[in-house]
């Protein structure tokens, strides 16, 4: 039996704290910041203001000591937002068994260092590649903890530990193939959420499916290019980490980063949508980080740039349409 | 002045028609099969049964001589169903200027020869290659006739004709890129109508977005494999006529093979599920012929196979779900 903490207690955290106890083979702690919520988790066994009604399975304990949750575990699961995530690993690592895995499933990108979760879980935990797995792929939250059928992906350098993590989390509804690249399944999750807040503009701006289906082939194509110059392959991004994850998200009424995107395209600042949104929208602070990235590398990221300069202030929503369709393309590809 | 025929008068041959208009610099004559849909069409400027209110410009004249339409068309675009082609052609054939160019609207597969629309035209008018070009793309036809801003793609062995088929259709609302993978461009037209099916009857079974999402992305790759055999190009997959079709198709509820697929995922028979459609879904006709071109060139198409034996009837749909998602990988793309 591993013992497995789960850091954070959002949607994603609990579905996925929810899915390691129903695969069996794991005694589960979920880590929560509110008392009431850990509370609530233990004792009536659901988290209402992020799940509703869904039961969670009585086996999972929760704690408001990150200390407490990660000792004795032998794999960590990270779920907390990404621009907070360094300031949590300083006390995670206090804790932490010097051979225990850790597994992100946080898809944003560090202002300030644009640096993956990977990269700044190496860095704080001084921890080695084998040692860090990401999870990524067409997961609604949701509809998961619904236990609808699900595909993902689990990335880790070393493939046994990725076959590893596969196995904790390999639930009747939940299947996860395994995969090694790591760059390219954070890549995908992480500019994922710029391209789902552009078709969001695009709802907002009541454009059809026909305009939105091409930001998501172009969307697709900008983070194929970045990922490619971070050595990430093809396969991924065409993957369920990549194609199937900006699919589901940018179908999903339930997407928080479309949702966002929507409320930008009907007008509303960031300021205001950050406001009516209960949930972080990751896009919105990891899209400058995004673009900075890319212009680092010398990548041409034309939707993320006019994502960002809504974000800023520097362009009109109502001027989106054109700037997202009109890339002075000839032949396809050029 | 170019004099333009488009042959078909549904949905998507009549927006042509209204796109060429609009663009300027063609002469457009549109021939319909019935002679009062014809009549309307001149007299009123509409097509009501296929595209309701829409205005179509008084320029575009329609008829119901095929002979009447070709002759001395500088340019021919076909948009009739997959499986009469054929029969069609025997008069086109009759009334066509040898170095006219001919255009394919059409997106699917003969049954019988298994043969592209591209194939057929060159074999039937004995034309060169370079004469035939396709248009395809994220282009549902009522969007477009409502001019909500479209890309799409125009494929022609010989890129100066791509070019020139592509000057004729752009217009403030539909713009056109060009690429020479003519093969890659159909193959991705033909197989999206039969992943649409899937999707639908992911619908009909209600399954979530993240279960959608996961036959989208393996729907996608085991129609890179096909298109790959046949000398396609893995970037016109990943394209707007192969990603970008295939995502609008299964986005939109205005979609005939998606609806087609909600149909038979509620439990009606192909047969019911024709007889409640007013227009043809094609993915049912194609779906076979798709299937045997797989297995004649050795290609794994999972998802195409289970759509198949739900039309079959070999196939419950109740079981279709478990068969979509549990290939049995270990490895991603393995």
């Amino acid at each position: 039996m591993s013992r497995v903490a789960v850091l954070g207690a959002g949607s994603w955290g609990t579905t996925f704290a929810k899915i390691l106890a129903d695969a069996g083979g794991s005694q589960v702690v979920l880590w929560a910041r509110r008392a009431e919520l850990a509370e609530e988790i233990s004792t009536s066994h659901t988290n209402t203001s992020y799940l509703g009604q869904i039961r969670l399975a009585q086996t999972i304990t929760a704690t408001t000591s990150i200390a407490e949750a990660v000792s004795g575990s032998d794999v960590v699961v990270l779920a907390v937002p990404a621009q907070s995530l360094r300031s949590h690993l300083a006390e995670v690592r206090a804790s932490l068994s010097e051979d225990a895995i850790v597994v992100s499933l946080i898809k944003g990108l560090e202002r300030g260092t644009n640096h993956r979760m990977s990269e700044v879980i190496a860095a704080e935990l001084d921890l080695h590649p084998r040692q860090i797995a990401v999870v990524s792929g067409p997961n609604l939250a949701m509809e998961i903890a619904r236990e609808e059928p699900t595909a993902s992906v689990v990335a880790c350098q070393d493939h046994e530990v990725a076959e590893r993590v596969a196995a904790l989390c390999s639930s009747p509804y939940f299947r996860p193939y395994t995969n090694t690249d790591v760059a390219g399944v954070e890549i995908a999750g992480i500019v994922k959420n710029v391209i789902a807040l552009a078709v969001g503009i695009c709802d907002g701006q009541q454009l059809g499916d026909n305009s939105k289906a091409s930001v998501i082939t172009r969307g697709l194509a900008e983070t194929t290019r970045l990922a490619a110059v971070l050595g990430g392959k093809l396969e991924t991004l065409s993957g369920l980490a990549g194609l199937g994850d900006l699919v589901a998200t940018c179908a999903s009424p339930l997407s928080r980063n479309r949702s966002a995107g929507r409320l930008l395209g009907e007008g509303l600042t960031p300021e205001e949508v950050t406001a009516q949104l209960t949930q972080t929208a990751e896009g919105m602070k990891s899209g400058s980080a995004v673009l900075a990235l890319g212009r680092s590398l010398g990548v041409e990221m034309p939707i993320t740039e006019a994502v960002c300069a809504v974000l800023d202030g520097t362009l009109d929503v109502e001027n989106i349409a054109s700037l997202l369709l009109a890339r002075n393309l000839k032949a396809e590809g050029t």
